[in-house]
């Protein structure tokens, strides 16, 4: 959706902003399963999230200004998802036989890993690298949930990690916070 | 080809010549493999492909002027390329039981993904996202390469949608028709 | 380490600093694995890999001004590290029955492959591709390493591709050689 919309912002055509739209809802997930080896990726064998992805990207396609001008509804979203993808990603990266590090670097990757490549591909430095607290947030829902996930809990718990880090992105979002840099600090 | 001339215009070295010639011609073969768990990819495998794509940068590299002048020539090869690749991409794809939207996505990446990693390489926005039709032609050959395949025909049927986007590509070259954008509807 | 100071100098924030370090580091060992069908790649699934370039990261983000005045030893240690890259990666592809012309292949994309990410994520023109001798120093070496390995020869005599790459680097950082270019020549 965020994906589709900056498509659409830098007058890319209907194929770009389809690209964009698939990768930044799809990408992090593919990447995580190529990393894990599993082929096809669930994502691109799944024709329901293709379809999905489809019909954001028509949804902008078709009806832009309306879109655009309920982007705080889309960045609200957008947190959804980065909750999910960083608790998700991080379950299936578990169920690999790795280490504890290698599934909160797969969870982040899940979560992030869209976005990084919109950026990329629409040749803007990826937001998550400078500025906006984004990345913080999944590391630490990812973390809680390989931490979680070693004591064998019910399913329903990891709600708490995915809460967490959606409400630490609204926050953030609400605040203004953002990350230290090396530089600033000097 | 079209990876080691845009390479010589932006006074990239032998060295940027040849990955950006090797990553346009098989970098979309390269992807689909990945994706599809075939490892180590045909095009990285077979040296017979590798050495084409360094014969084509080598004749970038000695003779760049007069490849250069021949653009019309070279454009209408890039567009045989993307005829094939979006078939036999397509064909690849269904060899691994996948659904039938997946390997008409990666038929589509076969096709445009290596000239899209072209582009991120050398700093510019994709061209296919922006202004001429060349993902269409694919996504149209793709797309019908995968709804023959369900009649499991002949193999010379396979010309039809190699065909149909080859003279696709050619009649929206000639004519400068561009796919449609989100902003220039509304 | 490089990729830390690159992220530092353009001002991204400890996240990109983070991504920017394991990707440079690490990277060209990951694109290998996931060519050679290795999952997870090594480097993923290795914490002890993860948490060096995780310090690398925080050395530069924490004593940002003293790393920076030393980039004349960082640059020789990023020379130790692509003549290992080239060496280990080139070993390391041919464990896999490919074609010495894979092997090479993917030597240079261990040695080199963190550097044109880092690049493309940080939204600057890869380096190696333009202006410096720095892939040519790790073709020489991978390929010496795939001739030596069809003799079977100790491990040691590994060490000779190594330094001659190594040595390569470092005399043309020096001189200030760089490869020649399409347009340069005409």
């Amino acid at each position: 959706m965020t994906g589709a919309l900056v498509a659409a912002r830098r007058d890319f055509d209907i194929v770009g902003l389809l690209v964009l739209a698939m990768m930044t809802g799809l990408g992090g997930g593919v990447i995580r399963d190529v990393l894990l080896g599993v082929a096809p990726p669930v994502n691109v064998a799944s024709w329901e999230r293709l379809l999905t992805a489809t019909l954001a990207a028509a949804l902008v396609f078709w009806q832009h200004d309306r879109v655009s001008r309920r982007e705080p509804f889309i960045m609200v979203l957008d947190a959804v998802g980065l909750a999910t993808f960083c608790v998700t990603g991080a379950i299936a990266a578990l169920d690999h036989e790795i280490a504890p590090a290698t599934g909160v670097l797969l969870g982040v990757i899940t979560a992030i890993g869209g976005g990084v490549v919109r950026d990329v591909l629409s040749g803007r430095t990826p937001v998550v690298f400078s500025g906006e607290l984004y990345a913080i947030p999944a590391v630490v829902g990812a973390t809680l949930t390989v931490v979680l996930e070693s004591f064998d809990p019910l399913g329903v718990l990891y709600v708490i990690p995915a809460v967490l880090c959606f409400g630490l992105r609204l926050v953030s979002m609400r605040r203004g916070w953002s990350a230290p840099g090396a530089r600033s600090r000097q």
